[in-house]
């Protein structure tokens, strides 16, 4: 994946320190993790630390922190909120300092531990066809529900009649903030649970730098996921996360971006979700005019013909999405 | 694309009165409709009277009624609200009645009429990147700006750069309310502007009957349109359309369904944004349940690994998704 | 109530063609009306026509059309959607043209019909703390419940132990837009079912007129209602209101206002609730700038300390809030 | 005012460790404080440890930490994100632990500092009535403007024309999360920058404990403010507080309650704005119903009738809503 033409051009490759290419390959264990994090956060030490262009292979719990089990655990009953989606990391990159971003180039997402590998459930209070903690309801609740699923890389095994493809991503990724500590069930500026499919092994996101070494947390990779991540939850699963990590000094903006061969993509987190999507384009905008020639208002204009946007999810305390747009068409 | 293979498997096909066979030809001409509507609703006469299964060729006025005939023209100096997005129709299909659902295949989408026949432009107090007569604000407004393109089935000619795909679609059709005369500028249950690329040819559309002939009423064509129609405005074009329109009878629901090649899709239409996609993802739900033998709470499971959400518009009174599901995952 | 001193002093009194004074009394009374409406729209024939100044006795049904009747009874085998909320009127103005407003002045409302005469309910799919058609969710409804309630202008018998103050008001009121034909059961632009408390004997509601005769209808009287109307339903009532209606030419806006002795008021209706809120506070900026020698900055920030907002409804289609300033302070 | 006979009969008196009876007396002057918070979170070691029942008597800052000294300071030349509305503590409150709750009577509200002791401004992207960096947008945006009054106990001199009431209020207060550090500039459910006028001299506001000592912190406090506090800005000030607060071992609640001598209270923070009100009203019904006798159901029905909401801000990162009901009416 790392090989391919376009990652010679891409804006890693143009503008990082170590210009895209792989330095020392590092392992962050379960065992070298020890205790996981439930909190993008300053105020613990890094449990390692990298040179720019180092690469990390992490391995990751799922999000339930791997104890439902069996179809037949209740997930309020094995859950402890809020120590819900542990975090591996945090990862200290030498030299990034606010006023930088990371690069991160996803290698690989690879399945981990014993199957049934897949699991996916019913939780009261949480998803996006129920009341919530937030859409504070007095309808009685959905039935818990839960299902295990074999995975692995030809494919989720939902039933005996539906397969669906591996199109594995990870769902929670960000650094730190500068002073608070974010909930890692939360996505926002920093990154974090945002659950979009594009961020998956191909892509590089850029996040920006607010606190010394940048602070690179990961965890809760999905091995499937729709448009929304309707019920909540999708196929979580443990994971082998393989991440290309770089540095770009000097290059900071407010919301993360990703790239890949074919698109560049802002991200947006916020409710009600059409302020994601504003979130989104905006930045979208603001980034063709400053690195691409185009006039503000033109780019405005060509967006609404030719941007493209994607539901990460409707579910957590902010909804995400992506806003992209061809490269071919960033010739302003 | 009327002939295509799928097409004699489609709901159409299997459960309309003329079986998803093509009838008589009718054209409905810009002179024939002499005067436009500017709502959707039961208090005019129909323009024309059909039986299922017969095909209209429709010609369309551009949403602006054709008055931006120049780069140099201000929006707000022609527009004259509420006579904006002149509809063509209605048409009363024989046989339809409450309870009932018109099934329209959409043949084509031709552009129409000298060039330059793209328009789009920047209107204040209209679009997603700017404050408007409902998320009303202070701010001063965007410049207007007009910009005209050369549009053919080859390509949207943007600029000298920048040549964009030709990807007609209906921005405007639906149905007639059964008591409500609903503006044109409004996506709604009954359809309306919804703005959603997927209302494109070779797609079948589905909508519910409120009232006697179901009146049918088409406009506002597109030649290209990204999701959300940022601005506001798609590259807006006349059009001629070709519906092939069938009748279901006693197969009623409560929201626009759509049916292509590859999936079925539910549309809704909301604000805030979430709203919309819970309509569309609750009324795929219910149809999974209903029509594909899934108990509910699986189909809420699955579309959270396999659903697939467009965003249509997030700048008209109301915001529009469709949410869709592939076939071949539909073995519930 | 008009004989009280500040009205001579009110905006009715010094712009309004009648100059505020009373002209002839009408009565529309339930047998006069005949067919109620269900919609706010121009394509109707006038019910009554009146003079400027002009004084009308409605007799108006409740929101159910008095169909509940016991507690017994179940409101969806009783209700017929969409003939909910039955109006009164329309009531043609005469000389009132677009660009102009009515003005109305409402002298009672008082409670008409047998006791118990009001009544509330659950009903499934509707109110502000359940999932609805629009916040379409998958929980299970709460169970239908009706309570009949002894009211006159003493009180609001609740129960046993618990007498609200009968403290009536007009939940639907408003003209007829240009074309459209709305719901009654919306609020918007055009005034319509906003369930403001506000709207009280008392009180003079403006209303800009955007279609001949203003087609002034009215219905759907509270006997008291909450901030929300937070089930979805007040204590409903049929009721006799006394209007006061007269007519000030080239006076015109985007959304009702009122005016009572101590404030002025801008209501607003939109979903999400902030845009209503939005709308509201950006219609008193505006006024405070037109009329009462503010900068509208100046406005802005005096609004941040003084300005006081009441939620009229968070369960119609569109949410209302009137957002209000003393009179005291309108000295910019 | 601590002495006024309702308390003696609030749920503090009745329900608390010291049983509402005052302790000893503390000073947390800004000497003391030394360094204020930014976060509101468990990551740094208290100010202050007092026992159940004492009285702290606190100097805090004003929301821009003094720095916009005249109207021709530029907020954005002066202020330095995220380093906003520092706080003071956080208090240690001996006994407290996850699963009880803080009693905080607010005995007053005393302006500090020099004169012009009140400070408000226009800041780009914050505010209720412009685009923000949630709702972004690509409008240019309002100047920038300060204005300083007078203030002190008789009133806030607005302008030569304008005196507002002196009706101060602790804008931000709460405890702290148990594992988030969250920024002082947000409201949530462990209370923070809600902004609710409400939070006032003669009320108790009772805080669910989230972690050891809960850890009180406070700051922002307001000379006046109108619903929504529009502009983003009240009349800021810095003040003398004095809090008494007691202990409710085993009380716990998902939001912040508050209780005068003639309402009881809940406080909801989300968006958009009917989360808010939803959260509000959700946890009143549950109140109504742990606490007073009514079935949950009967109390949604009576809120509808007589429940009150107050809109603290609409502008902060989450908006804030209190939901009430008069005492008299908790009878159920």
């Amino acid at each position: 994946m790392d090989h391919e033409a376009w990652l010679t051009n891409s804006i890693m490759a143009r503008r990082a320190v170590a210009g895209g290419k792989p330095g020392s390959r590092h392992s962050l264990s379960v065992e070298a993790q020890g205790q996981f994090h439930y909190v993008y956060g300053p105020y613990v030490d890094p449990k390692m630390t990298i040179d720019p262009g180092d690469i990390v292979v992490v391995e990751t719990e799922d999000a339930f922190g791997g104890v439902i089990q069996s179809e037949q655990d209740s997930p309020t009953a094995k859950l402890n909120f809020p120590f819900l989606n542990p975090q591996s990391g945090p990862i200290y990159v030498n030299g990034a300092e606010k006023g930088d971003c990371l690069a991160v180039h996803i290698h690989a997402v690879e399945t981990r531990g014993a199957q049934p590998a897949g699991t996916t459930c019913i939780m009261p209070e949480f998803g996006g066809l129920v009341g919530t903690g937030a859409t504070a309801l007095l309808n009685p609740p959905l039935p818990e529900r839960v299902r295990k699923m074999h995975v692995d890389k030809d494919g989720v095994r939902w039933s005996d009649k539906i397969v669906l493809p591996y199109e594995p991503f990870i769902g929670t990724i960000g650094v730190s903030p500068e002073i608070e500590a974010v909930s890692s069930l939360q996505p926002d500026y920093h990154g974090g649970n945002m659950d979009l499919p594009d961020v998956a092994p191909g892509a590089i996101i850029y996040l920006p730098v607010h606190t010394p070494g940048g602070y690179l947390y990961v965890g809760d990779c999905h091995a499937a996921q729709g448009d929304g991540e309707l019920s909540g939850v999708a196929v979580e699963q443990r994971a082998t996360v393989t991440l290309h990590v770089d540095l770009i000094k000097g290059w900071s903006f407010a919301w993360p971006r990703l790239e890949t061969k074919d698109f560049i993509m802002t991200i947006g987190s916020a409710r009600p979700l059409e302020d994601a999507a504003r979130i989104a384009y905006r930045e979208l905008t603001r980034w063709m005019a400053a690195d691409y020639g185009f006039d503000e208002i033109d780019a405005y204009m060509l967006l609404s013909q030719a941007g493209r946007i994607r539901l990460g999810n409707m579910v957590d305390p902010k909804y995400t999405m992506g806003a992209s747009i061809l490269k071919k068409y960033l010739v302003g």
